[in-house]
Protein backbone atom coordinates (compact mmCIF):
# COMPACT_ATOMS: atom_id res chain seq x y z
CA UNK A 1 0.00 0.00 0.00
CA UNK A 2 1.44 3.61 -0.80
CA UNK A 3 -0.22 6.08 1.14
CA UNK A 4 0.06 10.02 1.50
CA UNK A 5 -0.19 11.25 4.90
CA UNK A 6 -0.80 14.35 6.77
CA UNK A 7 1.99 15.46 9.22
CA UNK A 8 1.25 18.21 11.47
CA UNK A 9 4.10 16.69 14.18
CA UNK A 10 1.93 16.37 17.15
CA UNK A 11 1.59 13.19 18.65
CA UNK A 12 -1.53 11.79 16.33
CA UNK A 13 0.21 12.14 13.19
CA UNK A 14 3.21 11.14 13.63
CA UNK A 15 1.94 7.87 15.78
CA UNK A 16 0.48 7.74 12.59
CA UNK A 17 3.78 7.72 10.50
CA UNK A 18 4.99 5.53 12.61
CA UNK A 19 1.89 3.20 12.64
CA UNK A 20 1.96 3.08 8.48
CA UNK A 21 5.58 2.51 8.34
CA UNK A 22 4.94 -0.37 10.88
CA UNK A 23 2.43 -2.35 8.66
CA UNK A 24 5.49 -1.45 5.84
CA UNK A 25 3.22 0.79 4.14
CA UNK A 26 5.01 3.49 1.51
CA UNK A 27 4.36 7.13 2.91
CA UNK A 28 5.02 9.90 1.65
CA UNK A 29 4.59 13.04 4.06
CA UNK A 30 2.71 16.42 4.02
CA UNK A 31 3.18 18.81 6.06
CA UNK A 32 1.22 22.05 5.93
CA UNK A 33 1.45 25.40 6.34
CA UNK A 34 -1.79 26.92 6.60
CA UNK A 35 -0.15 30.47 8.14
CA UNK A 36 -0.32 29.05 12.01
CA UNK A 37 0.74 31.48 14.20
CA UNK A 38 3.65 29.59 14.72
CA UNK A 39 6.25 27.69 12.15
CA UNK A 40 8.06 25.73 15.02
CA UNK A 41 5.44 23.49 14.17
CA UNK A 42 6.73 22.98 10.66
CA UNK A 43 10.06 22.68 11.80
CA UNK A 44 9.63 19.73 14.45
CA UNK A 45 7.41 18.16 11.69
CA UNK A 46 10.21 18.36 9.15
CA UNK A 47 12.84 16.86 11.92
CA UNK A 48 10.60 14.10 12.54
CA UNK A 49 10.02 12.65 8.84
CA UNK A 50 14.10 13.29 8.51
CA UNK A 51 14.60 10.82 11.68
CA UNK A 52 12.45 8.39 9.97
CA UNK A 53 13.93 8.54 6.36
CA UNK A 54 10.25 9.31 4.83
CA UNK A 55 9.91 11.58 1.53
CA UNK A 56 8.06 14.77 2.32
CA UNK A 57 7.32 17.99 0.91
CA UNK A 58 5.99 20.82 2.71
CA UNK A 59 3.19 22.63 1.52
CA UNK A 60 2.39 26.64 1.49
CA UNK A 61 -1.16 27.37 1.71
CA UNK A 62 -0.55 30.46 3.86
CA UNK A 63 -1.79 32.48 1.17
CA UNK A 64 -5.43 31.25 1.45
CA UNK A 65 -5.17 32.34 5.57
CA UNK A 66 -7.23 35.59 5.36
CA UNK A 67 -9.88 34.11 2.86
CA UNK A 68 -10.72 31.13 5.35
CA UNK A 69 -9.74 32.34 9.18
CA UNK A 70 -10.11 34.83 11.85
CA UNK A 71 -10.21 32.34 14.20
CA UNK A 72 -6.59 32.33 16.92
CA UNK A 73 -4.64 29.10 15.12
CA UNK A 74 -3.97 31.70 12.41
CA UNK A 75 -4.76 35.57 13.68
CA UNK A 76 -4.11 37.65 16.15
CA UNK A 77 -6.39 36.34 18.40
CA UNK A 78 -5.48 35.16 22.04
CA UNK A 79 -4.71 31.84 22.33
CA UNK A 80 -7.50 30.67 24.47
CA UNK A 81 -6.77 28.86 27.88
CA UNK A 82 -8.74 25.55 29.47
CA UNK A 83 -10.60 22.09 28.68
CA UNK A 84 -10.82 21.55 24.43
CA UNK A 85 -14.81 21.22 25.38
CA UNK A 86 -15.05 24.46 26.25
CA UNK A 87 -17.15 27.12 24.18
CA UNK A 88 -14.40 29.19 23.83
CA UNK A 89 -12.13 26.81 22.26
CA UNK A 90 -14.54 27.04 18.84
CA UNK A 91 -11.84 30.17 19.16
CA UNK A 92 -9.14 27.38 17.72
CA UNK A 93 -11.03 26.12 14.50
CA UNK A 94 -10.17 27.09 11.09
CA UNK A 95 -13.16 26.43 9.18
CA UNK A 96 -12.69 23.54 6.63
CA UNK A 97 -9.03 22.85 7.27
CA UNK A 98 -9.10 19.47 6.75
CA UNK A 99 -11.32 18.91 3.73
CA UNK A 100 -8.76 21.53 2.38
CA UNK A 101 -5.75 19.61 3.36
CA UNK A 102 -7.18 16.08 2.11
CA UNK A 103 -8.65 17.47 -1.46
CA UNK A 104 -4.68 18.29 -2.15
CA UNK A 105 -3.43 15.15 -0.73
CA UNK A 106 -5.63 13.51 -2.76
CA UNK A 107 -4.53 15.49 -6.16
CA UNK A 108 -0.84 14.58 -4.88
CA UNK A 109 -1.61 10.74 -4.37
CA UNK A 110 -3.31 10.85 -8.31
CA UNK A 111 -0.16 12.57 -9.09
CA UNK A 112 1.59 9.59 -7.91
CA UNK A 113 -0.07 6.75 -8.37
CA UNK A 114 -0.84 5.94 -4.55
CA UNK A 115 -3.59 3.84 -3.18
CA UNK A 116 -5.23 6.74 -0.31
CA UNK A 117 -4.83 9.51 1.76
CA UNK A 118 -4.16 9.07 5.45
CA UNK A 119 -4.93 11.17 8.16
CA UNK A 120 -5.08 10.92 12.51
CA UNK A 121 -8.80 12.10 13.33
CA UNK A 122 -9.14 10.39 16.59
CA UNK A 123 -12.39 10.01 18.80
CA UNK A 124 -11.40 12.96 21.08
CA UNK A 125 -11.53 15.87 18.51
CA UNK A 126 -15.12 14.59 17.62
CA UNK A 127 -16.47 16.99 20.13
CA UNK A 128 -15.41 20.23 18.72
CA UNK A 129 -14.08 19.34 15.14
CA UNK A 130 -17.20 18.08 12.87
CA UNK A 131 -14.50 17.75 10.19
CA UNK A 132 -12.75 14.48 12.55
CA UNK A 133 -15.95 12.60 12.74
CA UNK A 134 -16.65 9.68 11.36
CA UNK A 135 -19.37 10.90 9.03
CA UNK A 136 -17.10 13.74 7.48
CA UNK A 137 -14.89 10.85 6.97
CA UNK A 138 -17.04 8.18 5.52
CA UNK A 139 -18.77 11.28 3.51
CA UNK A 140 -15.72 12.79 1.86
CA UNK A 141 -14.28 9.35 1.29
CA UNK A 142 -17.02 8.54 -1.08
CA UNK A 143 -16.44 11.55 -2.70
CA UNK A 144 -12.56 11.13 -3.08
CA UNK A 145 -13.88 7.82 -4.66
CA UNK A 146 -15.82 9.43 -7.20
CA UNK A 147 -13.60 12.30 -8.20
CA UNK A 148 -10.56 9.87 -8.78
CA UNK A 149 -12.73 6.94 -10.41
CA UNK A 150 -11.70 4.71 -7.29
CA UNK A 151 -7.99 5.14 -7.43
CA UNK A 152 -7.59 6.74 -4.22
CA UNK A 153 -9.37 6.29 -1.02
CA UNK A 154 -9.80 8.09 2.38
CA UNK A 155 -8.49 6.51 5.58
CA UNK A 156 -8.40 7.76 9.25
CA UNK A 157 -7.02 4.64 11.07
CA UNK A 158 -6.80 6.50 14.66
CA UNK A 159 -11.14 7.37 14.14
CA UNK A 160 -12.50 5.26 17.17
CA UNK A 161 -9.28 5.68 19.12
CA UNK A 162 -8.87 8.20 21.87
CA UNK A 163 -5.75 10.45 22.66
CA UNK A 164 -4.78 8.09 25.27
CA UNK A 165 -4.45 4.74 23.15
CA UNK A 166 -2.84 6.61 20.48
CA UNK A 167 -0.16 7.16 23.12
CA UNK A 168 -0.02 3.83 23.93
CA UNK A 169 0.37 2.45 20.52
CA UNK A 170 3.26 5.30 20.31
CA UNK A 171 4.85 4.29 22.96
CA UNK A 172 4.83 0.71 21.50
CA UNK A 173 6.23 1.78 18.12
CA UNK A 174 8.93 4.18 19.97
CA UNK A 175 7.14 7.19 18.60
CA UNK A 176 9.75 10.14 19.95
CA UNK A 177 6.85 12.05 22.05
CA UNK A 178 9.35 14.83 22.80
CA UNK A 179 10.16 15.82 19.32
CA UNK A 180 6.33 16.54 19.23
CA UNK A 181 4.69 19.34 19.37
CA UNK A 182 1.34 19.94 20.33
CA UNK A 183 0.99 23.87 22.06
CA UNK A 184 -1.01 26.11 20.61
CA UNK A 185 1.17 28.95 21.27
CA UNK A 186 4.70 29.13 19.66
CA UNK A 187 6.63 29.39 23.28
CA UNK A 188 9.92 27.65 23.62
CA UNK A 189 8.56 24.93 26.00
CA UNK A 190 4.95 23.84 25.83
CA UNK A 191 2.29 26.45 27.84
CA UNK A 192 0.68 23.46 29.14
CA UNK A 193 -2.79 25.51 29.31
CA UNK A 194 -4.18 25.63 26.33
CA UNK A 195 -6.97 23.35 25.41
CA UNK A 196 -4.04 20.90 23.03
CA UNK A 197 -1.97 21.22 25.96
CA UNK A 198 -3.82 20.26 28.35
CA UNK A 199 -5.26 17.18 26.21
CA UNK A 200 -1.80 16.20 25.58
CA UNK A 201 -1.07 16.01 29.65
CA UNK A 202 -4.16 14.09 30.57
CA UNK A 203 -3.31 11.08 27.68
CA UNK A 204 0.06 10.76 28.65
CA UNK A 205 -2.00 10.42 32.50
CA UNK A 206 -4.69 8.21 31.07
CA UNK A 207 -2.59 6.05 28.78
CA UNK A 208 -0.10 5.20 32.18
CA UNK A 209 3.01 6.71 30.11
CA UNK A 210 5.78 8.79 31.29
CA UNK A 211 5.40 12.36 29.85
CA UNK A 212 8.29 13.33 28.46
CA UNK A 213 7.18 17.11 27.56
CA UNK A 214 9.07 19.88 29.17
CA UNK A 215 6.34 22.44 30.20
CA UNK A 216 6.71 26.20 30.96
CA UNK A 217 6.90 26.78 34.93
CA UNK B 1 -29.32 33.50 0.19
CA UNK B 2 -25.89 34.46 0.13
CA UNK B 3 -23.58 32.51 -1.74
CA UNK B 4 -19.83 31.84 -2.89
CA UNK B 5 -19.68 31.12 -6.65
CA UNK B 6 -16.48 29.69 -8.76
CA UNK B 7 -15.84 31.83 -11.42
CA UNK B 8 -13.15 30.72 -14.41
CA UNK B 9 -14.31 33.11 -16.85
CA UNK B 10 -15.83 30.69 -18.90
CA UNK B 11 -18.95 30.30 -20.56
CA UNK B 12 -20.67 27.83 -17.83
CA UNK B 13 -19.33 30.05 -14.72
CA UNK B 14 -20.16 33.35 -15.94
CA UNK B 15 -23.70 32.09 -16.98
CA UNK B 16 -24.04 30.64 -13.48
CA UNK B 17 -22.76 33.82 -11.93
CA UNK B 18 -25.56 36.00 -14.14
CA UNK B 19 -27.99 33.15 -13.10
CA UNK B 20 -27.71 33.58 -9.64
CA UNK B 21 -27.51 37.83 -9.54
CA UNK B 22 -31.04 37.08 -11.79
CA UNK B 23 -32.33 35.03 -8.90
CA UNK B 24 -31.64 38.42 -6.38
CA UNK B 25 -28.85 36.06 -4.55
CA UNK B 26 -25.90 38.00 -2.78
CA UNK B 27 -23.00 36.57 -4.35
CA UNK B 28 -19.08 36.41 -4.03
CA UNK B 29 -17.20 35.26 -6.92
CA UNK B 30 -13.75 33.40 -6.10
CA UNK B 31 -11.36 33.62 -9.21
CA UNK B 32 -8.61 30.86 -8.95
CA UNK B 33 -5.17 31.02 -10.22
CA UNK B 34 -4.00 27.51 -9.87
CA UNK B 35 -1.12 27.86 -12.30
CA UNK B 36 -2.85 27.53 -16.00
CA UNK B 37 -0.79 28.43 -18.59
CA UNK B 38 -1.96 31.37 -19.32
CA UNK B 39 -3.03 34.30 -17.07
CA UNK B 40 -5.92 35.73 -19.11
CA UNK B 41 -8.17 33.46 -17.74
CA UNK B 42 -7.73 35.24 -14.33
CA UNK B 43 -7.83 39.12 -16.29
CA UNK B 44 -10.90 37.94 -17.90
CA UNK B 45 -12.88 37.01 -14.90
CA UNK B 46 -11.59 39.66 -13.39
CA UNK B 47 -13.42 42.09 -16.03
CA UNK B 48 -16.39 40.07 -15.63
CA UNK B 49 -17.07 40.36 -11.58
CA UNK B 50 -16.02 44.17 -12.20
CA UNK B 51 -18.93 44.90 -15.00
CA UNK B 52 -21.46 43.02 -12.57
CA UNK B 53 -20.01 44.85 -9.65
CA UNK B 54 -19.78 41.63 -7.80
CA UNK B 55 -17.54 41.23 -4.97
CA UNK B 56 -14.53 38.78 -5.76
CA UNK B 57 -11.21 37.50 -4.58
CA UNK B 58 -8.50 36.40 -7.10
CA UNK B 59 -7.70 32.73 -4.80
CA UNK B 60 -3.74 32.45 -5.46
CA UNK B 61 -3.04 28.12 -5.39
CA UNK B 62 -0.14 27.88 -8.07
CA UNK B 63 2.20 27.21 -5.30
CA UNK B 64 0.70 23.78 -5.42
CA UNK B 65 0.97 23.42 -9.31
CA UNK B 66 3.89 20.94 -8.98
CA UNK B 67 2.42 18.48 -6.33
CA UNK B 68 -1.03 17.51 -7.97
CA UNK B 69 -0.40 18.17 -11.82
CA UNK B 70 1.77 16.85 -15.19
CA UNK B 71 -1.17 17.66 -17.43
CA UNK B 72 -1.24 20.37 -20.43
CA UNK B 73 -3.16 22.84 -18.45
CA UNK B 74 -0.24 23.89 -15.84
CA UNK B 75 2.76 21.86 -17.36
CA UNK B 76 4.91 22.10 -20.25
CA UNK B 77 3.09 19.63 -22.60
CA UNK B 78 1.51 20.64 -25.34
CA UNK B 79 -2.26 21.14 -25.92
CA UNK B 80 -4.25 18.82 -27.43
CA UNK B 81 -6.07 19.37 -30.07
CA UNK B 82 -9.78 17.65 -30.89
CA UNK B 83 -12.89 16.39 -29.31
CA UNK B 84 -13.46 16.66 -25.73
CA UNK B 85 -14.00 13.21 -25.31
CA UNK B 86 -10.71 11.77 -27.05
CA UNK B 87 -8.71 9.81 -25.18
CA UNK B 88 -6.12 12.80 -25.08
CA UNK B 89 -8.16 14.92 -23.44
CA UNK B 90 -7.26 13.28 -20.26
CA UNK B 91 -4.15 15.54 -20.30
CA UNK B 92 -6.15 18.12 -19.39
CA UNK B 93 -6.98 16.82 -16.35
CA UNK B 94 -5.63 19.09 -13.16
CA UNK B 95 -6.44 15.65 -10.74
CA UNK B 96 -9.07 17.21 -7.83
CA UNK B 97 -9.19 20.72 -8.90
CA UNK B 98 -12.88 20.88 -8.18
CA UNK B 99 -12.34 19.30 -4.53
CA UNK B 100 -9.30 21.51 -4.03
CA UNK B 101 -11.42 25.14 -5.02
CA UNK B 102 -14.57 24.10 -3.44
CA UNK B 103 -12.77 23.06 0.51
CA UNK B 104 -11.31 26.62 -0.24
CA UNK B 105 -14.54 28.12 -1.02
CA UNK B 106 -16.45 26.50 1.48
CA UNK B 107 -13.68 28.09 4.18
CA UNK B 108 -14.48 31.46 2.76
CA UNK B 109 -18.24 30.64 3.25
CA UNK B 110 -17.88 29.52 7.17
CA UNK B 111 -16.18 33.11 7.68
CA UNK B 112 -18.72 35.02 5.77
CA UNK B 113 -21.73 33.22 7.26
CA UNK B 114 -23.03 32.44 3.66
CA UNK B 115 -25.26 29.60 2.53
CA UNK B 116 -24.03 27.58 -0.17
CA UNK B 117 -20.89 27.42 -2.38
CA UNK B 118 -21.64 26.97 -6.01
CA UNK B 119 -19.96 25.71 -9.13
CA UNK B 120 -20.81 25.34 -12.85
CA UNK B 121 -20.21 21.95 -13.37
CA UNK B 122 -22.81 20.65 -16.09
CA UNK B 123 -23.56 17.40 -18.30
CA UNK B 124 -21.05 17.87 -20.95
CA UNK B 125 -18.09 17.54 -18.01
CA UNK B 126 -19.24 14.37 -17.17
CA UNK B 127 -17.84 11.84 -20.00
CA UNK B 128 -14.13 12.93 -18.75
CA UNK B 129 -13.82 15.22 -15.81
CA UNK B 130 -15.25 12.56 -12.58
CA UNK B 131 -15.35 15.83 -10.11
CA UNK B 132 -18.52 17.34 -12.26
CA UNK B 133 -20.65 14.22 -11.91
CA UNK B 134 -23.86 14.42 -9.86
CA UNK B 135 -22.75 11.12 -7.65
CA UNK B 136 -19.70 13.44 -7.07
CA UNK B 137 -21.44 16.56 -6.15
CA UNK B 138 -23.96 14.87 -3.87
CA UNK B 139 -21.20 13.03 -2.09
CA UNK B 140 -19.56 16.27 -1.30
CA UNK B 141 -22.36 18.09 -0.73
CA UNK B 142 -22.54 15.31 2.29
CA UNK B 143 -19.03 15.67 3.82
CA UNK B 144 -19.42 19.75 3.28
CA UNK B 145 -22.78 19.30 5.98
CA UNK B 146 -20.70 17.50 7.86
CA UNK B 147 -17.55 19.62 8.01
CA UNK B 148 -19.54 23.25 8.58
CA UNK B 149 -22.26 21.45 10.72
CA UNK B 150 -25.28 21.99 8.29
CA UNK B 151 -24.30 25.65 7.76
CA UNK B 152 -22.65 25.67 4.14
CA UNK B 153 -24.11 23.37 1.29
CA UNK B 154 -23.32 22.60 -2.06
CA UNK B 155 -25.23 23.53 -5.09
CA UNK B 156 -24.22 23.00 -8.99
CA UNK B 157 -27.71 23.92 -10.79
CA UNK B 158 -26.19 23.58 -14.17
CA UNK B 159 -25.47 19.83 -13.51
CA UNK B 160 -28.34 18.49 -15.46
CA UNK B 161 -28.07 20.97 -18.48
CA UNK B 162 -25.77 20.45 -21.55
CA UNK B 163 -23.46 23.42 -22.50
CA UNK B 164 -25.74 24.24 -25.27
CA UNK B 165 -28.49 24.61 -22.80
CA UNK B 166 -25.98 27.41 -20.44
CA UNK B 167 -25.75 29.31 -23.93
CA UNK B 168 -29.28 29.43 -24.42
CA UNK B 169 -29.94 30.50 -21.10
CA UNK B 170 -27.20 32.78 -20.46
CA UNK B 171 -28.61 34.22 -24.13
CA UNK B 172 -31.33 35.40 -22.03
CA UNK B 173 -29.47 36.10 -19.29
CA UNK B 174 -27.52 38.74 -21.41
CA UNK B 175 -24.45 37.53 -20.29
CA UNK B 176 -21.58 39.69 -22.56
CA UNK B 177 -20.69 36.02 -24.00
CA UNK B 178 -17.36 38.39 -26.34
CA UNK B 179 -15.81 38.58 -22.65
CA UNK B 180 -15.66 35.05 -21.75
CA UNK B 181 -12.90 33.00 -22.41
CA UNK B 182 -12.39 29.04 -22.99
CA UNK B 183 -9.66 28.47 -24.75
CA UNK B 184 -6.80 26.19 -23.22
CA UNK B 185 -3.90 28.03 -25.54
CA UNK B 186 -3.51 31.61 -24.20
CA UNK B 187 -3.26 33.49 -27.70
CA UNK B 188 -4.90 36.80 -28.17
CA UNK B 189 -8.09 35.29 -29.97
CA UNK B 190 -9.55 31.55 -29.30
CA UNK B 191 -7.68 28.90 -31.08
CA UNK B 192 -10.64 27.07 -32.26
CA UNK B 193 -9.34 23.70 -32.56
CA UNK B 194 -8.75 22.67 -28.27
CA UNK B 195 -11.48 20.66 -26.99
CA UNK B 196 -13.05 23.48 -25.33
CA UNK B 197 -13.17 25.46 -28.41
CA UNK B 198 -14.51 22.76 -30.15
CA UNK B 199 -17.08 22.52 -27.08
CA UNK B 200 -17.64 25.98 -27.38
CA UNK B 201 -18.29 26.13 -31.15
CA UNK B 202 -20.92 23.25 -31.22
CA UNK B 203 -22.79 24.60 -27.93
CA UNK B 204 -23.49 28.09 -29.80
CA UNK B 205 -24.42 25.90 -33.19
CA UNK B 206 -26.94 23.47 -31.12
CA UNK B 207 -28.09 26.44 -29.42
CA UNK B 208 -28.72 28.72 -32.27
CA UNK B 209 -27.23 31.39 -31.14
CA UNK B 210 -24.98 33.79 -32.82
CA UNK B 211 -20.85 32.86 -31.56
CA UNK B 212 -19.25 36.29 -31.02
CA UNK B 213 -16.41 34.60 -30.31
CA UNK B 214 -12.97 35.63 -32.49
CA UNK B 215 -11.25 32.24 -33.88
CA UNK B 216 -7.63 32.06 -35.25
CA UNK B 217 -7.86 31.76 -38.82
Amino acid sequence: MKVVSLLSGGIDSTTLLYYLLSKGWEVKALIFNYGQRHSKEVELARRIVERVNVKYEVVDISNIKNLISSGSLTGRKEVPEGHYTDENQKLTIVPNRNMIMLAIAVGHAVKLKYDAVVFGAHSNDRAIYPDCRPAFVNDLDRAIIDATEERVELLAPFINKTKDEIVRLGSELKVPFHMTWSCYKGGEYHCGKCATCVERKEAFKLAGITDPTVYEK
